[in-house]
């Protein structure tokens, strides 16, 4: 089943349409969303979540929500875009991409200002679009660079979702998977499953296996045994922030998979566009942790609660892998080396 | 609260009278078990778990089925004895333990096949009785022998539940912990939830509360951050079967968390009784891992069911870590050195 654009403009009605992701994979739901609430609620309940998509989510519905301003005077108007992206960027701290996103919207904005309202609202359209498009291109340019490293026959392992329901269309890690499959490779998918929430068990296995790839979930822990066998030819993973000496900070178990594919000498790779790299942090060390509620590794997902009641539960969202562990980072320009950037 | 044993005879009603598991840690039940159908049952669900808990549970419970044999011949009594360890013995594939029980049962009872039904039914009892007392004793030794490396303040990383719930009494990975409480030490304890089945979550996490022990449940895949921050100074886990070699099979993830230990420069213990090493499986490559219902990671636990409808699951309920990884066992006979077992 070919699945709907993960973020997209219903530009009729102002809304930003996306596909409710905590529904899936047992419903695909598309949320028409209109009002800033709708929007910041939507980011963080994960409804729309990977940094590609939450970015280009911010732009669209920052466009959304000042279609709808009443005011008239220039001042005004842009005070209340930034206050909106303001309170969009606060959603999620991790992620590159949101701030990113939104502060090329306000900057356009506030280029266009000498042109009045008018001339604010189109650059602000302008510059929306142009983000939705530029994922767009950008993850096809990572799939066609990555796709050299992936052999028929081989078999690859990912967490998390960093695929087409993490982007607009195709994704980042997944995105050399789909172009080595239309290319007329056999590719296999060990999906971890990516606990507390399951990005990897119910994303990326339902959108790999929509589009025909053998995929076979497995929980997290088994990663390293899968590994030993001699199954697993390469791990791509996507990213939600990249310092400036090549630490990258993703979901919560990349470390894991960077750790263990060293000892099993297994390349590591991450994908990920440019705009992920935040060359104004020095270092891993300084990037900001998100960690979430205890009650999604306790509860959220399960029958009955799961861990003992008097247990304390800690819940970071992502981890930081050091330079030293990533083979090469596939970008939009290329594979690069962590050292160059 | 003190916790009941984990397997227990009832001497009258002939019964074997088991935590049930799978209710922690929401209730708190006790089965009395009086069949074999029962029995296997019980093990096969992981109703009882945990390695010398089932071998206990083995030995109890061959002792509860013979009391009700109606067979007065010595043969036949002997050759039904033979047959009800068979089945036990066919419930869980790679636990030494398990087979290593019935084995002595057994093999008492043949040894005093020539005393009649009376004799024999006296040496299945003070064998069966033997096994749950040497397994008290032997994890209290492990305790002792193990409390020695940690020092107050640590924090120690353990999988799966090697505890109490996984013994009669105190467990093999969690007896140096409760030991070094009880002699006044501050010992902090990360637990794994360890998926699917979350024993990690459910049962140490339990116990360990329930003891008065500082603990925190991760998801699995939190491991290695864990250790990256520098909060965790030993890993503790049980073991399933050790081959000759030093190789040991224990709850899938145990691998993981011995290449992430190494990687982090943090000691890897495993504590184990000596009836855990199987002299006779050369190398881990030789222990049968037994594959698992993928039912078990898709639905078992979750509200919905997790992975995407026409994706595989891979389930193993092991997995094997070599002898190299492994800084020493913590055994009832001392701490040793895979290589001097």
């Amino acid at each position: 089943m070919k699945l709907p654009q993960t973020v997209a403009l219903d530009d009729k009605a102002k809304t930003l349409d996306i596909i409710d992701q905590t529904r899936l994979p047992g419903e695909l739901v598309i949320l028409k969303l209109s009002t800033l609430s709708e929007m910041c609620e939507a980011i963080k309940l994960l409804k729309v979540r990977g940094a590609p998509a939450i970015g280009v989510a911010a732009a669209l519905g920052l466009y959304c929500l000042s279609e709808r301003y009443a005011e008239s005077d220039t001042g005004t108007f842009l005070t209340r875009l930034a206050a909106d992206g303001e309170a969009l960027n606060a959603t999620r701290p991790t992620a590159k991409n949101l701030s990113w996103a939104i502060g090329r919207v306000t900057a356009a904005a506030a280029a266009a200002a000498s042109g009045g309202v008018g001339a604010v609202k189109d650059a602000v359209r302008c510059e929306a679009l142009k983000i939705r498009d530029e994922d767009i291109a950008v993850c096809k340019a990572i799939g066609v660079n990555g796709e050299g490293l992936i052999r028929s026959g081989d078999a690859v392992m990912t967490v998390c979702n960093a695929g087409s329901l993490a982007a607009v269309e195709r994704g980042t890690a997944l995105a050399p998977i789909y172009e080595a499959a239309e290319r007329g490779k056999a590719v296999s998918v060990f999906a971890l499953e990516t606990r507390p929430l399951l990005q990897g068990a119910r994303l990326t296995a339902f959108e790999l296996t929509e589009a025909g790839i053998d995929t076979t979930v497995i929980c997290d822990n088994t990663a390293a045994s899968v590994m030993a066998s001699g199954r697993v030819s390469a791990v791509f993973t996507g990213c939600d922030r990249v310092a400036a000496n090549g630490d990258a900070a993703n979901k919560v178990g990349t470390l894991m998979l960077a750790v263990l594919a060293k000892h099993f000498r297994i390349p590591f790779y991450i994908c990920a566009p440019y705009s992920t790299i935040d060359f104004d942090t020095k270092s891993g060390k300084d990037i900001v942790i998100e960690e979430r509620d205890g009650e999604e590794v306790r509860s959220a997902m399960y029958k009955s609660p799961a861990a003992a009641p008097k247990a304390k539960i800690y819940n970071p969202a992502f981890d930081v892998t050091p330079a030293e562990l990533i083979t090469a980072f596939v970008t939009e320009k290329g594979v690069k080396s962590p050292k160059n950037l």
